[in-house]
């Protein structure tokens, strides 16, 4: 890969040289394949053998897009490590069964891709339903129908908590602490949680809830809080180092905990899904170096 | 007033008769003045009598537009109480000492308005800044040096938590929980919460929190949680009944934690504030009847 030394989204010259394939520096970075939204499964795992990237998070629709078998043989040929799938969860709607079914279907999928951990986002509050404590007791029923499903897998689920700016609409598990207290009705091999920095940052009780969350931890995804707020709330996600969030902070608080796996960067941002796949990845790349480990 | 039968912003006719001046069921309603926001304090104070309004809040720009001596002869003379003055705050800038000096100017004029609360927004994060623990800090050594003066001028402190959405650029104060540890630092006298249900409504905790504030609530405010998240997200805020907060849930919750005080209607939103002032205050008075008490 050829150094553009340009920041992507910014435009900025980059601070620091991109590290090169097999720079141990990398050794624990994880490309969620949402970065780089544009690429087919193929396209993201060829970037990251280019970067040196050693580990990926695909998500459902590409593995679809491509075939689930043709998926998992690409993978596993690949060299590089599956740090997590994405997604099931939307346990608080109105059909149970179709979620759960679903549910069961995202198991299966991340057992063939040897995923360890399943990202969960739980759901939101159905239109004009303001019971978010039945909301939350709907995931939690929906948790205790999926966890013997998931050993069985041997899938672990990873809960995550959003933003509570994602409450209403996505997921009605807020906080780490939230996540937790679910999580700990169930064994450990079965149920995880997810810290992802953009959607913790701001949590006076982030770094206690790290601390006992130990070996929960099921993964690690690295993203920074910027503003302003996009139109689409969703995709107002930064390059780390952008914006507010003490993403190195929290990599090592997860890591104080007893935390050893990938740190894996997922950034939903309109103008980093316009750039160019492999500019995406260096800036990741020199991001993750000058930030995160 | 007449009802005009139409609910703002939405446009939708109105689900019951707007109640009348009198109507026992406005006694605990206040007006934020920010509801209104295009009119001046003497528009605004004349509006709630027109619609039997029995409270208002202030906010410093209208009352400094008026003259403090003349806006606090205004609303000693027009029978409404006043349920707290907006806003000050801002502790977390480099400029400590412009900070503490603007805080205590805005506690002569919540003294001289009669308000029982100061509402204080803390501050975010400085640009480029990401210790948010040193800016909480800050927020700690900043009341510190308020407290003394705020007891002295009779004027109460409401520490008001703001949707973690805001914790970059406007409060480092995220929950309540938060707001009542370092509230409890303090005399009570001195410093309360501010429960807006905008801004907490999607917290797991804030039930038990609100039944630890007991005392501490120096008011509540209603607000709710509406979607899409707009262009400017702090204009994102909703007429009550509809979102997704359990504005009335919170209201009880608050009384059953021994609050008796206003219940002040405080929304920012670009609509609600391009409608006509008067069907502003009807809808929200409706909305009152209908959803908080």
């Amino acid at each position: 890969m050829t150094d553009t030394a340009i920041d992507v989204p910014s435009g900025k010259p980059a601070a620091i040289p991109t590290p090169q394939p097999g720079d141990p520096r990398l050794a624990r970075l994880s490309l969620n394949q949402a970065t780089v939204k544009r690429w087919t499964l193929a396209e993201a795992v060829a970037g990251c053998q280019r970067a040196g990237i050693p580990a990926i998070g695909p998500w459902r629709e590409p593995v679809a897009d491509m075939g689930l078998a043709a998926a998992a043989r690409l993978l596993r040929n690949s060299g590089l490590r599956v740090s997590s799938y994405c997604r099931a969860g939307f346990l608080t709607g109105p059909d149970r069964k179709a979620a759960l079914d679903d549910n069961r279907r995202a198991i299966d999928e991340a057992a063939e891709l040897g995923a360890p951990c399943l990202v969960m986002v739980v759901g939101g509050l159905p239109d004009g339903d303001r019971d978010l404590a039945g909301a939350r007791a709907r995931v939690v029923d929906g948790l205790a129908e999926l966890v013997p499903y998931a050993l069985e897998r041997g899938v672990r689920l990873g809960l995550e908590p959003l933003h509570p700016m994602f409450c209403a609409d996505r997921a009605v598990l807020s906080t780490l602490g939230q996540a937790l207290d679910i999580a700990e009705n169930f064994p450990s091999a079965a149920v995880g949680v997810v810290v992802d920095s953009y959607h913790v940052w701001w949590d006076p009780q982030v770094y206690e809830q790290i601390a006992r969350a130990g070996e929960r931890i099921a993964i690690y995804q690295a993203c920074d809080w910027v503003l302003p707020i996009p139109a689409d709330a969703l995709l107002g996600r930064g390059m780390v180092g952008d914006g507010y969030a003490d993403v190195g902070g929290l990599r090592r608080a997860v890591d104080a905990a007893g935390y050893t796996g990938d740190i894996e960067v997922e950034i939903f941002n309109a103008d980093v899904w316009e750039a160019d796949g492999d500019a995406v990845i260096a800036t990741v790349a020199r991001r993750h170096v000058q930030y995160v480990i």
